[in-house]
């Protein structure tokens, strides 16, 4: 493909054609030259999205949850629709394919909508290269003008960590009577939270799992963890302002039942609420700023390491695993001699 | 501490110095020079565990399961006992902190025994960051001459495919009745699984669960995708032999109840199973090649990283990263400019 051609597709892409948005996503997802192209040129059309993250456990029904919000925004009862596209980086997500056929059905009403764009993601590879893959394709929507992206990850360990990165918003998703170690997992992934859903709420167990969550959302809070945590006052996060209250976000808990739309349009204010939060207090400039750091960070990492392998041969490498494997050389030794001798840090 | 004083904590450490071992793990997560230093030092005496992963997602059991295995291995009906180490990456491990009353107390009989080393890894930062700590701790623990280290990491997304690459035997965890959408995601899961357990088996639902795990096995299987994808040959790892079946490991399915103790035995049995199969198939020199390799990779990462660092003013990062912000300079190109003006691949 020429010059002249790709152009004329960053044209199409900017003027909202989807067949030239998806053919760009496809070449971002491959990390080709063009694709990278691509997303140098259409970069300064970025930063317009809001982009929300929307992270929980298998069987918190969060891809029903991330449906429905997408319907919202495109029939709201206050006010004009706005576009919406969905990046679904979880493989269980019904959006990626691997969903049950009732799923399938409750998102074929999304599928004909012009205003809504849905995108799954292979999470195969390297979790750096998935975020780095991720953050290209949101990109991509974004410069194509999609006013919301719904950025659905599986949450457990490290994957919602680096969706908290790439959001502005970020939404756990949780539901009542996972399993019993459920609840311990939660505090890791509460802190990530700027809005707290308790889905499935017509299910039983509601009430113990609602207080479960406040209990665990008030020892979060910075606030007060200083108050509450006596002795370790240096790990915390302590806001700037004496008076911190109007700069502080505290994470509402929102109780879904997904399946029936309820409690999507209160989802909806908080996630507007949230955006007016991160424009007053300044947060959403460092945010992007934090944002894009770590983009670049992934981005410096991945390039130092082509130049590094295009530098070494094949021969020198192989030789050196050969002899971290016969344990005459540690890995780090290894490193400090690839290098050409001088130690890494 | 000088160099007397770290000789002398690695003797300690060889003979099974407890507290020694224990300030070791701490340098190593730390990252600190010592601690590298000590790797360095110890790296020749590593090699000799069996690396044990067992992952699932949250409410499998799969730390009470982890546990029961342990206490197995301390008191095995048959043979000599052996020396067990568990490393939780998981943070609603109970070895890690996150735990309900029940499985703390559960865990007190291991707690005494000399022959059993429990350490729980901190999941902040980076995965990267993550997987090369990891790589350290069970160094450290195969030094001190543990003869099975067990690695639980909780299950989704990304980790549990990193914990496959440091693991010898990867055990997957699955559980009856988890959620309407836990299904999708096994089938990532699944491959990487050496031993499947179906836990909790004496929950409603069990039948159907091993019905479909049978079946995703039966999908997940080499051989079995040749005869069964038509059309998607090319995307199949194709097994190098004409007569593979003594060259290959179907995954076994074992039911167990971990807080009974019951299957428990016969997990064990399938573990020492894989291990023959490992030594006499070859796949154990590639997977510790791979092991190797991976660490490697990571390891040189960072440390170009670190180089990189050094090498570059502050203020220089900061100025990229403003016009970064202000949409001047796409994040591609940036890195390509920080690089010293070479364009990066």
């Amino acid at each position: 493909m020429n010059l002249g051609t790709r152009r004329m597709d960053l044209k199409a892409i900017l003027s909202g054609d989807r067949l030239a948005l998806s053919r760009l996503l496809t070449q971002i997802e491959k990390d080709s030259e063009q694709g990278r192209q691509a997303l140098n040129e259409l970069f300064p059309h970025t930063g317009k999205a809001h982009l929300v993250g929307v992270t929980g456990a298998p069987g918190t029904g969060k891809s029903s949850l991330t449906n429905q919000l997408a319907k919202h925004y495109r029939n709201p009862p206050d006010g004009p629709a706005r576009s919406v596209a969905v990046v679904a980086v979880d493989p269980s997500s019904p959006f990626s394919g691997g969903a049950v056929l009732g799923d399938r059905i409750r998102m074929q009403d999304l599928a004909g909508d012009p205003g809504v764009f849905i995108r799954s993601m292979a999470t195969r590879g390297s979790l750096g290269g998935l975020a780095t893959a991720t953050a290209g394709l949101v990109q991509g929507l974004d410069a194509a003008g999609y006013e919301i992206i719904l950025i659905e990850t599986v949450g457990a360990g490290q994957a919602e960590v680096e969706v908290a990165k790439l959001a502005h918003t970020t939404i756990v998703v949780e539901a009542p009577g996972l399993g019993d170690d459920v609840q311990a997992i939660k505090a890791g992934i509460l802190e990530i939270a700027d809005i707290l859903v308790l889905n499935k709420a017509d299910r039983p167990g509601v009430e113990a799992a609602e207080r479960a969550l406040r209990g665990m959302l008030n020892l979060g809070h910075p606030i007060e963890r200083v108050f509450n945590h006596h002795g370790r006052r240096a790990e915390i996060e302590v806001p700037h302002e004496e008076s911190p209250t109007d700069k502080l976000w505290l994470p509402p808990l929102i109780r879904t039942v997904s399946t029936e739309g309820q409690g999507v349009p209160e989802l909806a204010q908080a996630i507007t609420e949230h955006r007016a939060f991160l424009e007053t207090s300044g947060e959403l400039q460092r945010r992007e700023r934090a944002r894009l750091e770590s983009e670049v960070h992934d981005l410096l990492q991945k390039a130092m390491m082509n130049r590094w392998r295009q530098d070494t041969s094949d021969e020198r490498y192989q030789r050196t695993l050969e002899q971290i494997a016969a344990r005459k050389l540690s890995p780090r030794q290894a490193v400090a001699q690839l290098l050409n001798g001088s130690a890494p840090q």
